[in-house]
């Protein structure tokens, strides 16, 4: 069942088409997907926290730098919401750079000369990975509305599953910003002996009603577009864009701070010094978010959105381990090394988010060291240059561990 | 063409039917009107910021409280977005009481005991003002999407033509809060001679590009309606109601702080200690959400929330008024006594844009009070039990100009 480690970074090979993955069709193109799959058969089934199984089920993954022989390099880079494996190559689809270009690569803050990066598409999504767009084997349809809700700890869950499969037995390190940083949060609480270090960037122990707020208005914005068809778009020719554009705007701007905004855009126009007294895009701002808008639904599925939001809502360490506080989730996880960033205009995922999971990590004694970065760009900081935040990453990954 | 001026508080008086008010229809039911209602004629058209001049138009408004004899204690006020005229009773449609029962009344922090309380439903508004629902007299048709793009400086206008109309040359104090805000701003600007006070609340001299951003997502989901119907859906048995549920839900999550989201539902469920692992509402916020969005498609018209948003999209005093400053705007207000009001943390109009129009008050020698008020509520606590708020109102209005 077990495909071989891949010992080196491998790019653009041919993949195994599993069930339905492999390839991803955008705008009625097909693009094969670089990097590795696994399908994880009946031996291996993916016990869910809602009670249901999904089996089989596959990951697809990347993977940046070689294994070294004791396979003791390897870092697993866990994605955001909308990210995916492609950290750092073109990607397949949009033909843009690698989400984390900046970062991930030979001589870089996480430096591929040195360590192994995995990155694996999470469970829910629509780049190679079992999710919504799947077709269910048990019915020969696409899930649709009909995939079971999975969690944060679903996607932690499936990615140490991976790297059973791979035959790591402790990463060096597991980084995760945004929803990756729930997952890596996740996973050094509950797999503490499967890693050696932990990044969280940008991230939270629970997810804040307000954001549920603005997950929830992505939604039912997907939901209320007809194209929806109750969740059971695939295979009609039909296709809820517009839904999901409006829900990607709404979550774009709260990735932005409002004195990004204020400094990228202003209240310039597109084109002149008057407005046009309509309802087309008058404003730059207007125009930026039509943009993310519709570029988005170009490379993601709309359930795919529905439910990754679902599992960021549900994330709640404290709650999800039982623990009657947050340092208790942490007991076992003292002989991680912990990293916490958070950027000062962040309004998505605080600095007060991060303090909290800073503040349980110090009532159990664990090493964890934080800092705040001054950045005008809001939550999206953490994927643009800053060179003291990269800086930050470096020292930590390169400190030795005594 | 001009009626009496009410010469007192009046309530469910008959109204003329003018050019489609008097009534409103909602959900299928027809709802008159309460209040007062004054068409212009051909003698009296709006000429309005675009160019373009709209004429016959109806403003529909309401009173509370006895103007004196020689017409000196008019207290304009000015409502937000989606207010309207019914600031202190039972509204006619909802059912629920006026949106500042708490603070206009005998005795109250407007005292209608004092004052002769004047508010009128904004142009392009859709509680009896002409607006995109009226019937356009030169085609037979509702105005739809052809209705003119109005702006802040339209509303100002239209309503200092009230004043004209009914005989009061100067009115006590213009109050504003929010959108209301920016037309008392521009009125006291424009008309510095009609006003002897003016009172700003939570408001802004310019709309934020975040703002602008915010709407533009209201906007972009009410179009994505198929039932919008590129904007003439009225006698067609359909109606956008989902997109505008959606735009209002976007538009909600803004007016409350992420404290009043924190302490007013945190992640508790709507039932049981545990997620229901689907897409209903699980979380009390959601539910929240969704009952805001839906209340509000019953009072409200899609295209008036359009072209409000639009309005307060455009505004940006010191650029309509072509000045080089802010302050420059105000250079012939000197004489107005100002009182400014914000609540600490209101993230749409927030603290440091009430500043703004402090600064820009203060640099022209006006007479300028300015309140931060402590509230964890954000931008709606200005609709709040707030008796700090309501003494600082009361005590600006009732203090005898020297």
């Amino acid at each position: 069942m077990t495909e071989t480690p891949p010992k080196s970074m491998t790019r653009h090979t041919p993949l195994p088409k599993g069930d339905g993955n492999g390839y991803v069709v955008a705008d009625g193109k097909r693009y094969d997907l670089p990097g590795h799959t696994h399908v994880f058969g009946d031996d291996m089934p993916l016990p869910l926290d809602s009670g249901e199984t999904l089996s089989p089920f596959t990951l697809s993954y990347q993977t940046y730098g070689t294994l070294n022989a004791d396979k003791s390099n390897a870092i697993l880079i866990m994605h955001g919401l909308t990210a995916d494996q492609y950290v750092a190559e073109t990607h397949p689809v949009t033909g843009k750079p690698g989400w984390w270009n900046d970062v991930v690569g030979s001589g870089k803050a996480i430096d591929t000369d040195k360590y192994h990066v995995i990155c694996c598409n999470v469970i829910g999504g629509c780049l190679g990975s079992t999710g919504p767009r799947t077709v269910n084997p048990k019915t020969g349809e696409p899930w649709g509305i009909n995939f079971p809700v999975i969690t944060i700890g679903d996607m932690a869950r499936s990615q140490k599953m991976l790297l059973d499969v791979l035959g790591i037995e402790k990463v060096y390190a597991v980084v995760g910003a945004s929803m990756g940083g729930m997952m890596a949060l996740h996973f050094s609480a509950y797999y503490p002996d499967r890693l050696q270090k932990c990044l969280l960037i940008a991230t939270a122990s629970t997810h804040s009603p307000q954001n549920i707020g603005f997950d929830e208005i992505g939604r039912q914005a997907i939901m209320a577009d007809p194209n929806w068809q109750g969740g059971h778009y695939y295979n009609t020719g039909a296709y809820p864009s517009r839904g999901l554009a409006v829900a990607r705007m709404t979550a774009h701007i709260t990735y932005l701070s409002e004195q990004a905004l204020s400094h990228k855009f202003g209240r310039s126009l597109q084109t002149g010094d008057d407005v046009g007294f309509g309802f087309d895009a008058d404003f730059q701002i207007e125009s930026y978010l039509r943009h993310q808008g519709y570029a988005f639904v170009s490379r993601f599925d709309a359930n795919s959105y529905m439910y990754i939001t679902r599992a960021m809502d549900y994330f709640d360490l404290q709650k999800n381990m039982g623990c009657s506080t947050l340092a208790d989730c942490f007991k076992n996880s003292q002989n991680i090394k912990f990293c916490v960033v958070s950027f000062s205009t962040d309004w998505l995922f605080t600095t007060g988010a991060s303090r909290q999971i800073v503040k349980a990590l110090n009532a159990v004694g664990a090493d964890v060291s934080f800092s705040e970065i001054d950045s005008d760009e809001g939550h999206d900081s953490f994927l643009l240059k800053k060179p003291d935040f990269w800086d930050i990453i470096q020292a930590f990954l390169n400190k030795t561990i005594k």
